[in-house]
């Protein structure tokens, strides 16, 4: 395993952040005079959070040394896709949520039926650029790529996916589950896009089979790291750092990685996962230190 | 203009529908073991329905004389679509209503999480089919067709198609507007889908530039005359013919053409708009009669 002590995850977070930012002004804008449907997507997904999807899409086809200029419209439909996911979760007859990212949430800043059309556009949008982008490629390989790509990010996305997960959670608010049973929630609910975001990143930067399925591995540990640490700050976390409410867990019944095996017990599980994931880089080069650092980063983080 | 008395209108929308929900069974089954949120997807898209687009797709890749087998994935997913939409639609947050097709909506039948998530299902659902037909044709210039394909459908449904019509149309309730502007908002909300259902079809089996754009006229005229008819239908239309209420526009102070040009010059306008329909298909041969005949029905039909 190499470890370079010199990586700055901090300035690396920032410059690739700054970057997708700019990226997804470009496709949504953010003029006054704008629809107002269109308004209310720039709105969510400007609000800013931490750009997990596309900073990992980015890391993966840096680390397989691809041209990551290329996968920059997939890393914008990644966070459209999750940003529509969030403002569809925060709707009333859903968790009912009023703020997000320290911010109104988007039917509270403007109304419901905005915030459900909006988060339906952004979904809508995500794969008209992927589209896009596939076809603006002449070299036949790469679009074929591109159809791969698209079907695993809906795939990821959809019912068998991030869905499957959101109603599952839904259905078991309330009644206490198994470590085994939540460990597969989480798997669909968030994991499932972490892991395709690292694989499509990997994907179209050109990687062998070998690296996407190391990656995937990596994907897979870091993706359940990231809900049990969540679970963990909703306990123990600053909600003027977080941005939003902690302690709604357990008000709402949900099962938590805390409430099943302690927090002391959660936090060991956290680390066994990022040390699982660094494991499943060893067979790559430098070029990999952001993986590495945004692994180690999950669980440090205070947000 | 070739015009075929002897064409059988009825028999081949039985038998076109019928195929396409075989395939539509195909894609979301019909268990009652499946996953709640696959039932709420399979109950709403299986509950009928006129298929106006999966035919129109159909009726316009034989128009040119193309292998319709090749476009039934994207018949499915542009009816999946439309499903969804409807879904969202009937949301009490929107238009609040209960019954569509002469059932329960989603959301009565099933509970509003689900309705919301079953919806989000259906639109990612019908882009991973489309991503998947596309990837399965090894002909490269068939590949980048689907990718055109996929970006124009994601481009008609979305905020600038579409839904910006349904944002349109809810923001512009209980305020009246000129016909030319009532013009604009269908286009959008109905129209840009009717359209995209004709091109992609005809796109898909292989049409020409001029085809497409005859084509494209056929779908905006015969898009605009299935909208007034649908607000004639909800003036003097038989609600148990129609499976759903009527008179409802009135109530929630829609904008309706039988409004702004009374009824009769609402039904001279659809005439005139499908005899407009009819000679964008002056340079078409007999196979395409289905196009022909269904320009005819929407000023015919009763639900």
């Amino acid at each position: 395993m190499t470890d370079d002590p010199a990586f700055d995850l901090k300035s690396y977070l920032m410059a690739v952040r700054s970057r997708v930012d700019r990226w997804l002004r470009g496709y949504l804008g953010d003029s006054d005079t704008d629809p107002k449907i269109l308004r209310a997507m720039s709105y969510s997904v400007m609000a800013g959070g931490k750009r997990l999807r596309p900073v990992l899409c980015i890391a993966a086809a840096q680390s397989v040394g691809g041209d990551d200029e290329l996968v920059m419209p997939l890393a914008c439909a990644l966070e459209m896709i999750h940003t529509y996911s969030l403002i569809h979760d925060d709707l009333p007859a859903m968790d009912d949520d009023d703020m997000r990212r320290g911010n109104p949430t988007c039917h509270v800043k403007f109304d419901e039926p905005t915030a459900i059309l909006a988060g339906d556009a952004l979904l809508t949008f995500a794969f008209e650029i992927l589209a896009l982008a596939g076809s603006r490629r002449s070299h036949s390989q790469i679009t074929e790529r591109w159809l791969h790509v698209m079907a695993k990010v809906a795939a990821a996305s959809g019912y068998q996916g991030m869905l499957g997960g959101q109603m599952q959670d839904m259905m078991l608010e309330g009644s206490s589950i198994s470590a085994a049973r939540l460990e597969a929630l989480h798997r669909l609910k968030t994991g499932k896009m972490i892991e395709v975001s690292v694989e499509s990143g990997a994907m179209i930067a050109g990687a062998s089979d070998k690296q996407i399925q190391s990656l995937l591995g990596y994907a897979e540990n870091i993706g359940l790291a990231f809900q049990v640490t969540d679970d963990i700050l909703n306990v123990k976390g600053d909600p003027t750092v977080m941005g939003k409410a902690t302690g709604t867990d357990k008000l709402r019944g949900k099962n938590t990685y805390p409430d099943l095996l302690g927090l002391d017990g959660a936090e060991a599980m956290a680390e066994t996962l990022i040390n699982n994931a660094l494991k499943r880089l060893d067979g790559f080069d430098k070029r990999a230190e952001p993986l590495r650092a945004i692994a180690r980063y999950v669980i440090e983080r205070n947000r």
